[in-house]
């Protein structure tokens, strides 16, 4: 955060509360207060208003998510795709346990309080989806998972993944991600080194 | 609808309405509405306000859902757990390629908008959950499924339709939910009359 300067403070505000409250419920007040920022520059940096910065907090979740697909596999020594899965589902656990249930996923929540009312949003939010799962499905590829596969089982991946926050925050339990993992994981890896 | 009497309307028009805006955007008063109920009948039936209104609509959703589980297994000739799941997902396919993509999962719209600040409304979207997984354990249990695995299977279904549902309706396209059905179908099946 500390070199981050207002414009990018408030994304990051906008994307921290919109995964707590939901879009509606979060105020372009509290998006300011958040982020510790000059009233005045919400219509200085966000002239579309409310529309502009949740749009944009949704695609600094797809900027996110995709990032850290990458640090995933960095970080491990011989790569898989259960591997992945787990590292994904296993970020959500760590934050559920350490710091409580109380946020989403930001895309989820546009998604939800969106789809219907605001098309900008909606599409904000399909372009994060999509290069969530580009970024997923170029990581399966690069683990040996034919290309025409690595699609599916990104989607499949992120919408497990996706459920199972859901769950696992209405229930105030990791269990949904961790049985996601334990059942999804040998599926995975099923498809290593198959014939593309 | 015809044979309902009035709360009961307004409970099903609170889902409906939840499903499409999110609790947040959802008014009281645009539940009246929708219900067609009359004005002074809201305070009358639901004393506890919105949150209690917004509680039955997820109890509703999670009922509908438990419901459905059973007229689904009772429609086919030989059920098993990939049918299952593919007449899950299959209903909302439907409803998307029919109705469009306007409105989405109370239960999970409950949980995104409402799991920070509401904890009755959280324990409603967990008791809805839990139902619905407890009727599909049950029919899996029924197809063959060890006990012990039931519920984990029950669970990951849930986890990927919520999370492919979310997905198509960002995109617009039921994509998410016919690569679940194909990618989980083999899954599911593979754990019929294994040992308990």
């Amino acid at each position: 955060m500390v070199d981050r300067g207002p414009r990018a403070r408030m994304v990051f505000s906008a994307a921290q509360l919109i995964r707590r409250d939901g879009v509606t419920a979060t105020g372009m007040r509290d998006v300011v207060l958040h982020a510790e920022a000059p009233r005045g520059s919400l219509q200085h940096y966000f002239p579309g208003g409310k529309e502009q910065l949740v749009n944009e907090a949704v695609q600094w979740g797809g900027w996110y998510a995709s990032n850290r697909i990458g640090r995933f596999v960095a970080g491990m020594s011989r790569p898989s795709p259960r591997k992945l899965f787990a590292a994904m589902a296993g970020q959500w656990i760590e934050e559920f346990r350490t710091i409580g249930f109380h946020s989403g996923c930001p895309v989820a929540a546009a998604t939800i309080d969106c789809a219907h009312s605001a098309d900008s949003t909606r599409d904000a939010a399909a372009a994060a989806f999509a290069s969530w799962r580009v970024a997923t499905a170029g990581a399966l590829t690069d683990m040996g998972v034919a290309a025409r596969k690595a699609n599916s089982l990104a989607t499949l991946m992120i919408s497990t993944l996706e459920g199972a926050v859901l769950m696992a925050r209405a229930e105030q339990n990791v269990r949904a991600l961790t049985v996601a993992v334990r059942e999804l994981g040998p599926l995975l890896d099923g498809y290593v080194g198959e014939a593309g």
